[in-house]
């Protein structure tokens, strides 16, 4: 019966996505764990963009200095 | 002093109703644990349907199929 | 389908206690929001003293401070 | 840069299988919102039996009960 | 690598607040424990005052109460 | 009256480090939100290294696979 939290930046995820992660991360504890689907639960949290901090800035400041620095993962994070 | 976080979907939970949620956790945990309501804290999640999985299934396709296949728990979930 | 966390410090916590509690969380979201109690989780974290701050300090601290200071609540916490 | 929490009740969870629980949820961000795996944490929390509730009992009274009524899952949970 | 989650009221904190939050905890982790601020993450969490509580009662009516009876620590809360 | 939970990796902090993020946080909160010291929380959660992930892998063997690709971050993390 486990329970997974999935906190993502609010950026447009779409419903499907949503349901893609619900049913992929069920399945893995059915995979690794063989955990009931029935009891699995998973909630998604989407965060503004002001509210994620990493490396000490809001996301939005840390990826405009990645980009400026050449060392950004490009729009992937 | 408990932290109690209570995640729930987003269905139109009043303010009477998240009220009462807030006393009986506190008033539970006075009379279990003894502790003080002073530095009791419960704080109240309504998550969106969306986003909230059960079954490897967004909540409200977990409640479609319960009610077609006649296993449903009603309106109650 | 609520999912619950209680945080409370590790002082000796009985499993008839545990029981109380999730017992009692999940007769109240019966009772306030009609959830179903087959879909309703309860987790129980026990946080070590030292890991549980309040008033900016330990929470040794803060009680030893607080019946120093006359204005401690006893043995409630 | 998304954050993953999965709690499972403590029996047992081998390092292989967490390793496996880290690189399928990674995994999955990748694939699903194109995340950066740089960037992703995911922290497992195991916890004892006695403190997980599920359907107003703690995990081990509910299991019992559900092995009887003969609606249990089997070991799966 | 450490994962920071700070939740408060939602009553207006502004983007600058933010910012200072993400980078004074973010430098309290690397001044404190040596942690890296390239991995060190913080989720801001802002909370409807209906759905935080505090002695039993929601966060405004607590606030009035203790207003009322003299005992309030003014704004700060 | 914030909650801050703070989650590290579980290598030894001392009663000390912990008392100074206590202390850090909870007068950080003041400073920024001008939030009091008496019903601010904070929960320190001590992660083992297997239950951690970053990069797809157990915190181990990123450690390891950074310190060999010369991209490590040397003992901070």
């Amino acid at each position: 019966m486990p329970y997974v939290n999935i906190k993502v930046t609010r950026e447009g995820v779409t419903e499907t996505q949503k349901a893609a992660l619900i049913k992929g991360v069920t399945d893995l504890l059915v995979e690794v764990l063989h955990k009931s689907p029935a009891t699995t639960m998973v909630v998604i949290d989407e965060v503004d963009l002001d509210n994620w901090g990493i490396g000490g800035l809001p996301v939005t400041d840390y990826r405009r200095l990645a980009a400026t620095s050449g060392q950004g993962s490009g729009s992937m994070e």
